[in-house]
């Protein structure tokens, strides 16, 4: 390993799923970035946009179907059989279980932890192809996002960064 | 931040899952990456493999089911409840109409894309671990596929490069 | 492309994903890197942390739910259909199909991979954040843990480090 090896100064983080447990890596990732002084550029991009999606962003669901490691959010309880993520209303319980236990640790729903992010200065933009490919307008958003930006600007801005993709 | 930071000159993109949401982002990536004269690695691996599969890379759908996010492409009609997507069907659906608002915003399908990425000098290889693993030759995947490399390799490959793992 | 590109000196993994599929490419470029004499810190995050825990890392599955890209393991085989994904039973299968594929080419269990990891000078962190959220405690960990860490240690530790999120 280099003596002195440089800090790291500045991480692009892109978002590009979904669901609670694909949206949040990201955000904690900006957060903790944010409070050791490092900047940040937050993309949001495919289903990842749902997150900043002002009519969608507080009711997103945890995945369960199709997620082998879903088991009851208490690891030390008994685990749930896969087939049971199939089940409707599943996904809605696993969701606010964690939820309630984010919620103890002090972890925001969504939309308050864009907000913080937002006021500690990381800045939070949206992924042009995707949002022409779901005809969204600046209108949809939250008012946080900054911009709608192109792969090629995404690149620019991460002159000196990090790419982190979640 | 640095002042002068760096310009991102040489990227490493790995698509590991085997969904059209889980491909395209690192394709669009990679695309984008050449377009502004960044050096362009695509390592394919696990079922990421199958977008270099000849067989199956003009077929790949969305990952309807586990996928909570997941509603009409059109986020801003109604959502649709998760439970659809268990039904048959509804991935291949959701698929269609997915291709449909890719095309016309020119994003052309998979095989075309990983032309495209070629034709510009980004570099295509796939992991050897799942090539073994799979038990496919050099014969099962597209021409554009320059070689099949280890893990090794793929970090010399990556020398000056940023490591995005999609 | 700069001549004489600065070779990959140190990696920061993060396993984020529960599923096989979700957990070995990370412990893969894990162990390629401490084999090429690059440094590795490996932290586990989210449902990544069913990797390091006891009771459940020896049993975890592929996501065959949700991931149409599943077919058989084999693929030149004939692909199954999705829906195939949803019946009770189907994840072990693939899960056992892949398990034996993986041993023919020497890719141990998650266990097994995990100690070699760290005999090898890897180190293995846990995400604070998640083991507080799911009431661990360091005792449920496998004894490679060396420590649970928050975001802000994760980024100093990742110092000249490469961070790829998997």
């Amino acid at each position: 390993m280099a003596e002195n090896p440089e800090k790291i100064k500045k991480v692009s983080i892109i978002v590009s799923r979904g669901s609670l447990d694909g949206i949040y890596p990201g955000l904690i990732m900006a957060n903790g970035a944010r409070m050791e002084g490092i900047d940040v550029n937050l993309f949001f991009t495919f289903f990842g946009l749902y997150a900043i999606l002002k009519k969608y962003n507080n009711s997103i669901k945890i995945a369960t179907v199709g997620n082998p490691a879903m088991r009851v959010p208490d690891a030390k309880g008994l685990p749930l059989p896969t087939i049971v993520g199939i089940l409707p209303g599943m996904s809605a319980f696993a969701t606010w279980m964690m939820k309630k236990e984010m919620d103890k640790i002090d972890i925001p729903p969504i939309p308050e932890m864009l907000a913080m992010i937002d006021d500690a200065g990381g800045n939070i933009y949206a992924c042009k192809a995707t949002v022409d490919m779901f005809h969204l307008t600046k209108d949809d958003f939250i008012p946080q996002v900054k911009r709608v930006l192109t792969v090629g600007e995404f690149y620019e801005l991460s002159a000196g960064a990090q790419i982190i993709f979640t």
